[in-house]
């Protein structure tokens, strides 16, 4: 077999093998396929796509590349659930508690953040005492007693994926739906995923700018999912404007645990519920989406979801008194106010732009290496459609610097006013179950 | 300016600047744009292809990125042939000293052969004596004298084309008409060519099967030479089945002795004076093909062209009474027919395989560095179209090996025959002047 036919082959148009996507996905590995050879390939499935067996042999060609989590010592379905990465989402952090809360096993592989994207673990970690720096018995002790524990990302997982990600990367062939849905769903399946549930975000922050791309990549996922074995749903949600309210650190914690006493901001409250509930279908502890928001909301009016993110962090060596006692959480010296310049509607709140302001105080990371500063960030007074009057606060900007005027003309200009009134944008866009 | 943004442009269907093309081929040359992002930009030109303005200007930045050939010491216009390779094909013996003898410049530069097809060096090595290596001023001087010198590759000619050549022969890009056309454009004008003619090979034996690819690549050729100031013309030929009847280089350089003649085989005197009489009307030695022809035919009748070749011979140092006596050019030691196993008409002489033949008798390099016998060869008793009685000879095979049995088979397996009568194929299938 010689790679050269392979792109020849899908040059043309054709579907490759079984073995032909092994042999790649091998050889890419290890060497012997040099670089140049795959980023052709790469370009030559931009143009010619992949047919639904070629995503799934692909997939898992690239769970097989490296090391995969073993789950099964832990009873129950194992969901996961990934996001495609979006600007002040709190979603892990609300859904975690609530489905282990009502019996699902949660057992995350989380990473930090990124650019204008946070990073679970790092919003962990503003919890005095928190570690993640758990091993794997641990880790699967603790999924068993409390249905729910978060380790870091550990061990040589997919290395095809990394090593053809970074090659994507430079060579102008990331945004290609196979390609994308086979790295996600290969790095969830090899973190030991029985089941996925995805949430892809589309609009101005998110990867996916348009509704129907993010359709198309949710189709391809939930796709392969079903086909490996592992079932699949996804929800495609709004991320025109950030989630919920809180930008960084701390601030999405308390907005977390605000939202598990069922006092959360509605848009993540609502996100949090849909996800949790294709959770809940999948992990088998109710026969129907409806059935399991009802077991969801109950553990939320009961406080058995906060009592389950207690457990959690205390077995992790967090102080769970933060949960009542959110002062407790690091804060910033300075709060200050954007005062609106006019009155009218907010029309746009651009997603992207407000995360990079809040990393711009500290609160993400511009290159991997920065250090962060988890008491920073932002938190949105109006969202989008709400009325503010000139001078009332648009935002409230959590600093450690007294001097933000750059950062505060940034997100002026990122915060649209209108005289006319808007409808807020719809959250839920599409539902993808099968 | 960044690579990615080129690969990404051009992925996306737009055309490249001219600062973007000479980017990427200044920064592929020296090695700092990597080859797998080199490779990413021609998949994307193999499927979106190049506007007629970004041909040009790729083809400029392959001849500016290393050395050319000044032939203006040269008095007259210098036209340049260039056949997209074939086998048997003669042509350049027979053309270089045709127009010489009318007076048009001919400063060749030539190679060696690879695989089925054959190289005019080669074939020149069979004159004894004869020899290429002479240096520059001497090339010029010749030139001047005698209209004709012919001499090897030398110097830095194109180093991004062989760069770019190399990568796509391995990662299956070589078959985009832009990226073919300025290969084959930047190598005639680096080697000084002041006007091109080009003889696009079409059928089984050429590098193009079909006869619209070939016209493709033809028109895309002419008009780059136009673009850049390079008066151009093509011819697209048939290579169905072998031209003319010698397929080996003494034997070639036999016929092609004939051909200066006018004793030479049918389609190999037309392709001849086709293309001939273009680089005669180039050269400015005639205002129309007709009159050009005219010249031609002219030169053979009163023995001008065999006389230029003999002068052309003696001047490099070879033995020009090979010219008369024949017998004097390597010779091999068996002459062995090939008697057709029934009665009929040929249908079909698979050029290629002939060639393949050919090589496996010793004619020919498997790869670049085998020796090969200037004796071998095959001559070809009958074509498409002919009627042959059981047991005539369908070819004679001249062998320094006397087993030549598997080689019977192979030709056997590539000539057919039929009972029915078969029309022979058209030799020029178009001519592309504009």
């Amino acid at each position: 077999m010689r790679m050269y036919d392979i792109i020849a082959k899908k040059r043309d148009g054709e579907a490759l093998t079984d073995e032909e996507l092994n042999f790649f996905i091998e050889g890419y590995t290890d060497g012997s396929i040099p670089e140049y050879q795959a980023s052709a390939l790469a370009m030559a499935i931009y143009f010619n796509g992949m047919t639904e067996q070629e995503r799934a042999t692909l997939t898992m060609a690239m769970v097989e590349s490296g090391d995969t989590i073993d789950l099964s010592p832990i009873e129950g379905v194992k969901v996961d659930k990934h996001s495609t990465g979006g600007v002040g989402d709190t979603t892990t952090l609300v859904l975690a508690p609530l489905v282990a809360a009502v019996g699902v096993p949660v057992a995350k592989m989380s990473g930090r953040g990124l650019g204008h994207t946070g990073g679970t673990i790092d919003k962990l970690e503003a919890v005095p005492g928190f570690h993640v720096e758990i091993d794997n018995e641990e880790f699967i002790r603790l999924v068993n007693e409390n249905k729910l524990s978060v380790i870091g990302q550990s061990g040589n997982l997919t290395p095809a994926d990394k090593k053809l990600y970074g090659l994507r990367d430079v060579t102008a062939t990331v945004n290609s739906i196979p390609l994308i849905a086979s790295s996600i769903m290969s790095k969830k399946i090899a973190a030991g995923a029985d089941a996925i549930v995805l949430d892809v975000k589309t609009g101005a922050g998110a990867f996916m700018k348009s509704e129907e791309e993010s359709v198309e990549l949710a189709k391809a996922m939930v796709s392969i999912g079903n086909n490996v074995g592992r079932n699949t749903m996804a929800v495609i949600s709004d991320m025109g404007q950030p989630l919920g309210r809180a930008i960084g650190n701390s601030l999405e914690v308390q907005e977390a645990i605000d939202t598990l006493r069922g006092e959360g901001p509605e848009d993540l409250t609502e996100l949090s519920l849909t996800l949790a509930s294709q959770m809940v279908v999948l992990g088998g502890k109710a026969s129907s989406l409806d059935e399991a928001r009802n077991l969801l909301e109950k553990v939320i009016e009961n406080g058995q979801a906060l009592q389950t993110l207690k457990t959690f962090l205390s077995s992790q060596n967090g102080d769970a008194s933060v949960v009542d006692e959110p002062s407790k959480l690091p804060q910033a010296e300075h709060n200050i106010e954007l005062p609106a310049k006019q009155s009218g509607y907010v029309s746009e709140i651009v997603a992207d732009e407000i995360g990079n302001a809040a990393m711009l105080l500290g609160a993400g990371r511009q290159t991997k290496d920065s250090q962060i500063d988890l008491a920073v960030g932002v938190v949105l007074n109006k969202k989008v459609g709400d009325y503010v009057e000139e001078g009332e606060s648009l935002l409230t900007i959590h600093s450690n610097q007294e001097d933000v005027d750059s950062i505060k003309e940034k997100l002026y200009e990122n915060i649209t006013l209108t005289t006319e009134s808007v409808q807020p944008p719809q959250l839920i866009k599409t539902i993808i179950s099968e």
